[in-house]
């Protein structure tokens, strides 16, 4: 049975695993101080645009944001995100384990609204008794939102502004990233990403790799003993090489956006045949995640060959179901979805 | 040129590349809710002879301590530990990161000794003041040791005795545990460890892995909300069947014990021949981890065929060197180096 | 020019300042192990009706939340709470600094609705992904709430049924409690509390003492170490019989009701007149912190001569305010500001 | 019985307890936002010779050390501190609590050695491991020190240097600086402590305050946003001024010093009362803290006629007693000690 439920069920990429097979008696030093890592964030600079950036590997998205907030926030900061954020609902409080506050504004088709970021911070200042709250000192978005959807280059720009107004930092968690760059029609590359963003991931786990996150600090002078960091976070991996075969494969003759392109274009097949056949669409997702509000009864029936991914309900025995395409997703099996709809 | 700078150079056995090869695309549910990992997770449990202990796979050493005694100990207790034990050295500070302190007593050839262990509880409780003071409620034991020394079956019995008394759990680091298993004449087995240790892990990556450890805790009660904790600490990995391919691999058939013997009969043979050539060594290691006190000019010379790791300085023109065999240290590499000691 | 803006601006009743003058020279030891301490925990513990709770006395009422929350709270759970509860605003993110997510239900009449906090924790379990959410493992009442309500004896009941059916912790935060329980017609008593809570403080700082809280835990073996969690947050009174004094004073011949009786009896005539004035009572407060909403022109007006706390805008020119009566507060001041409104 | 077991067994002075009384009913802003305590700060800042210096009150000497600490060290940073130091030992972990390491070194005659200091520092950056370890981001010292010794100003312009040139900050706790400002024959003033140290509080609790300890930051700008996290720390009293009176009354008239010359006088009278009649100081403290090496059956039987502070077996029969006095003893208590000793 065909699994539609989320972007990580598979191993890695072919060449990934190649590399691994061909390297792995190889002999490298530890922690990242290998050629293949090396190589590897020379070929993330180089897509960033951003020649003097530092780049660092982590093993998975929570323990990103969480290393990478910690240590972009002061002691006494929080972070200013949408109420759907993942840092605000599925990180088992991990922001919160390393002392500071997520703070939640509702988000708007999944984002945080630029507008609503600056209004929350004009009536934080304006707040007489501000000193006894907690103050945002970063904003956080996800990119794809965890709905989808995508920021467009201009809300980056005004968040970026608002970062600057309220001397707050911004950072993107990238997740899904490739599948972001991949949409048709963002106008989100990873060079605007580098231009407003001062701290970012790109996601490889979900996006191809066995595992791993490329943290990327367009000015590593942010942070400059992120290495310590990551290691009093837990968060340094031993053979570190395996993450740079990760990226330096990745990062190879646009592996990365070509495994992207196929998913989003398989997306977006599946959410025409939907449309098509009279299902409801939740929202308007340019990338790999589809959202859909189907009839439970419906639901039930389809479960039995193929697994969605259920949300929860929605009222008048309806569901939101969420339907997820990925680089390993064969052609056949988003056919056969199609057909059994 | 060979490296002998320590036992995480290399990929992983083949058995575990091989099975990552052929299950690359299957689809498993995430976060180690698929077949593998139940599978590896019995396997273990049976070869610690505890049908019901609890068994979680984290990704890395540093992560498995910080994370379970974060969850074992209380929030205003500290964890004892030999000053040399690598919780207390080369972790970062993240058992301090996690709000506990590390309380050291000086190590007794690497180890805690238990009478000391013992003593300083007695005067723990025998000071007026201790209320000020961090309780020590856990006993942190490296097996092996960071010095490659290993505690006998009835040591591991009388820190279990010090434990009872003062109301404290027993956790053992065994990110080498492979190695300790393979020495010739311990009497400590997985069976043994289990009896006595509250919480314990087998590790992965420098035996055998690509990366990952098992955490075990015999009792399960013990930490119940395990799971939860692990994502909170960021260690948690999406696509947790990767962990489980390494141990279902290396608990099968023997081979956890198999590849380490391999290791610990090359440094057997080396240790000899070393001695025999006139080299002092520095402690009576029985397992991959020799250390030798090297002439600085000697040092130099090896050091530009094959790479060791230099300890630092012991005076008179002398260093501590450690050499390492591993599950991956080809017969020819240690003959190499014995020719040109 | 009197201030009506909030209860701590005064020093202590005099009751407290005489004995203080008395006791002065006395030599007796620190940390609260001195006589006068005894018999204020004797004091407090007849009053709740549990001889055999552990009462402690610390200093300021951020603290009590936020070291009674973290000692209570297992390291992965989060604490339910009011969206306007003081530790989810005004406490600078101290329960998130010790780890622990504040996760906020909208208030209810500035409380926590039983039925919203049953509704809660029936969802979270039902949610198939709570395992990377942060389980709430006590929820947090203030009583009087920050908006001057109280909870009822029912309501109080029916959140300890929440607690036992999903093993949480109810705690209550007493700032004012002597307001609340001084408040006509309220039927809930320190032995109601006790009786249903599994830690609450004695507010003393609002309440007429220089500064303190009673810490009462009704069963005991709740914390059985919360002295040393005591030290360890920083939290440690040196000279520990300044806080014994102000209990004692407080919990004998019944000050601490008295006291409170005469500001709620301030607070209700104010609220009568401002009423029979044509002003608009914001909520229905029982206790001495009254609410309003009033034309800001007005409000410019009056606060030339008189302080009021104005909580801000309301929209259509009008504002939020905040008056307060205290233990302190002259029949004059509350007869002059009647007669400027 | 007199008691000489510690210097915090008294209230406080009574120009303190005096002014506590004449302002009792005087109604003032919250937090420290009044006029006694902006007076208070600028005699400090008057005292220390630094006219821009941020001055900040808090309740006691662990809670100093910890907000601080946590203030002015990164998140990854640990701070060096002689192994017998406050935060090493008696602070039941509040600095590992804050997740930062305490590093310790041997103490030399109760204090941190600029030498070992930069010895450890050097070895600390010639350890190719290093950053998996933690690195010093602060120097504590406690001046006096525990053991009643005092830094000279050479001294902590050696520590000044070892910060200087390993980018680390000074930190002074002076929980007994008075005792040392008032020693016989000590160079070290408030300005020379202003002119090498980042950061140093001014000790209250012990020196004829009630409670409280001033915290200087001599260049505000290390700490912009220290209120906040006085508050994040639980730190924050509501009735500020009663902190404000300590300072402002202790740093009128050169009050301050005069009652801890009256402490040392004493303290100096009795030291020399003890040697003469045959007692073995343990060290050469000039402070209000004396330590004698005495027969356990010698201390018994004193002890039956006064309180003096044992410190524990040293062996043959005896121990190490501390004795102390305080601005609170009288000429006569010290008479009679030395009487029956």
């Amino acid at each position: 049975m065909y699994r539609f439920n989320c972007d990580y069920l598979e191993g890695a990429h072919e060449n990934i695993i190649k590399r691994l097979v061909e390297t792995n008696l190889c002999q490298t030093p530890g922690y990242g101080a290998d050629e293949i890592c090396f190589s590897a964030k020379e070929k993330i600079r180089a897509a960033c645009g951003c020649p003097d950036a530092a780049v660092y590997f982590l093993v998975g998205g929570t323990q990103a944001n969480y290393t990478v907030l910690d240590s972009i926030l002061r002691g006494y900061e929080g972070v200013l995100a949408a109420d759907t954020g993942h840092v605000s609902v599925h990180e088992a409080g991990a922001i919160e384990y390393s002392g500071h506050k997520v703070i939640t504004i509702p988000q708007k088709n999944g984002k945080v609204d630029p507008e609503a970021a600056e209004e929350y911070m004009r009536a934080f200042y304006a707040d007489a008794t501000n000193t006894h709250m907690v103050r945002p000192g970063a904003i956080y978005v996800s990119h794809p939102s965890e709905y989808g959807t995508l920021y467009t280059a201009e809300e980056l720009r005004r968040l970026r502004g608002v970062c600057d107004r309220y001397g707050m930092r911004l950072f993107l968690d990238g997740a899904r990233l490739a599948y972001g760059l991949a949409a048709r029609d963002t106008d989100v590359t990873l060079k605007v990403i580098a231009e407003y963003c001062d701290a970012f991931y790109i996601g490889g786990t979900k996006c191809g790799a066995l595992f791993g996150e490329a943290v990327v600090f367009p000015d590593a002078s942010l942070s400059p003993c992120f290495f310590t960091e990551i290691k009093q976070h837990g968060a340094l991996l031993a053979k570190g090489r395996m993450l740079g075969i990760q990226f330096d494969e990745l990062f190879s003759d646009g592996l990365y956006e070509r495994i992207a392109d196929h998913a989003v274009g398989l997306a977006m097949i599946l959410r025409e045949a939907m449309i098509e056949k009279g299902y409801e669409p939740y929202n308007d997702s340019p990338t790999n995640q589809q959202f859909f509000i189907m009839d439970d009864e419906k639901l039930r029936e389809i479960s039995k060959k193929a697994v969605l991914d259920n949300w929860g309900p929605m009222g008048e025995g309806k569901s939101l179901v969420r339907i997820t395409t990925s680089w390993a997703t064969p052609h056949e099996a988003v056919e056969y979805l199609i057909s059994i709809l």
